[in-house]
């Protein structure tokens, strides 16, 4: 039976989601080896978006196919007495045999947190990343509407890429709430390191170290060295995934 | 001049807010170094509730004699600037001269926050207490009527007092939220430990092991062991301080 789950960790202690041999400290590490215990088999499941180091998620989807006759209710409980308390699941359901959550995904949501005012985030400080220096938030907006729509963004990625590096960015918005900046990302897929250098990018801009007009340049000559420095990742969250219309997708299609 | 701050911290490295010789890690110690770094003298800040170790504050208010000719507005930033992100100062604001936090407080507002299902609580985790067996919350409704009014709360007091434990507990409010229970406790006084050790006491009587009844036994008795467990600290926070209304404590009265 193929499952599908909704997930949210604080990611400050992992090492990221993605399975790693040299360190049992990914997400999807401690899912699956709560999972193989419960099953007592080896387990794989597949992520929608593969979380860096240190960045958070609101609303991770994973799929798994588990052999088990456990239903997704007694699977949620028992994922969520085992697994450490920075990691949530939401939900457990039955999911059609060929989901998958990552090739099925149709966008991603991803949300970058700036601290403005530090001082009013105690709380919430480590979703979030700490500057307090004057943004021209109007300035970022413009440098957005050069962002959005369909490029090749591999001078916003942080690895040269074999497969392709054209995207979709469907919007970037902007929300300014009492001391915080929060920034939108939402699109079709994002590569290595993509939304922090979008976001150090619009910062630069915002303080008026480069200009708007600076983000086509980065379009064309392709060049990593073209956009602005690497957001630092605690403020980064996966916020969710969408998929096609529910019902394409219930048991009884 | 005298001066009226609100602060906000996030407990959980600290012992507490009251300065202490054998440590450094206090709220009020980190308050007041910095302000003596400010203007180069010893200072003593005066908070309006002494916080637990562990215990969190969303509006403690403090108040300083301070010699200095700096305005507020830059006294709120040289703080926040060299105060660790875990303490904010939300305000500075010049102060009646004979205005202090915790004697001219009329009424103090402490919230415990219960995480009944901890995976829906992953990113304010350190701000409540996961309990995840079912809790009766009218049996507790019950009890809380037993504990406001004007009491010795000596029975849910950690330490003998020479001086009064009568207090008023003005009201016990509970709020149910996705996954948290929260206790809500307004009153004109608290002492040490007593917040938790109602909730522990509330708690108790939530799982049926103990009634609501039992409630004026601890009254009567006026011992410790008559009540219940003492609720962890990470739960708790000092939400709020009330005062007269504003204008008897204006500049120009």
């Amino acid at each position: 039976m193929n499952y599908r789950m909704l997930i949210q960790y604080d990611g400050t202690r992992y090492n990221g989601w993605q399975r790693q041999q040299s360190t049992d400290m990914t997400i999807q590490g401690k899912i699956e080896s709560v999972l193989s215990k419960m099953t007592g088999k080896p387990v794989e499941i597949h992520g929608a978006g593969r979380t860096d180091a240190g960045v958070h998620a609101l609303g991770q989807v994973a799929n798994v196919h588990l052999d088990t006759s456990m239903p997704p209710a007694e699977i949620l409980r028992y994922l969520n007495r085992w697994l450490p308390e920075d990691i949530g699941i939401l939900s457990v359901e039955e999911a059609p045999p060929r989901f998958h959550s990552r090739l099925n995904a149709v966008s991603k949501r991803y949300d970058y947190r700036i601290a403005t005012n530090p001082a009013l985030h105690v709380f919430d400080r480590k979703f979030m990343y700490p500057f307090t220096e004057p943004l021209n938030v109007p300035a970022m907006q413009e440098a957005a509407s050069f962002l959005t729509g369909e490029h090749d963004f591999q001078g916003f990625c942080a690895r040269k890429m074999k497969k392709s590096t054209v995207r979709r960015l469907d919007s970037v918005t902007f929300a300014e709430e009492p001391g915080e900046l929060c920034i939108s990302y939402r699109g079709n897929g994002f590569l290595y390191y993509m939304v922090r250098i979008m976001t150090g990018t619009l910062i630069e801009i915002g303080t008026g170290q480069r200009t708007p007009e600076s983000i086509p340049s980065v379009f064309e000559t392709k060049l990593r060295e073209q956009a602005g420095f690497t957001a630092p990742a605690r403020g980064l969250t996966l916020v969710n995934i969408d998929y096609q219309e529910e019902t394409s997708w219930t048991l009884n299609e």
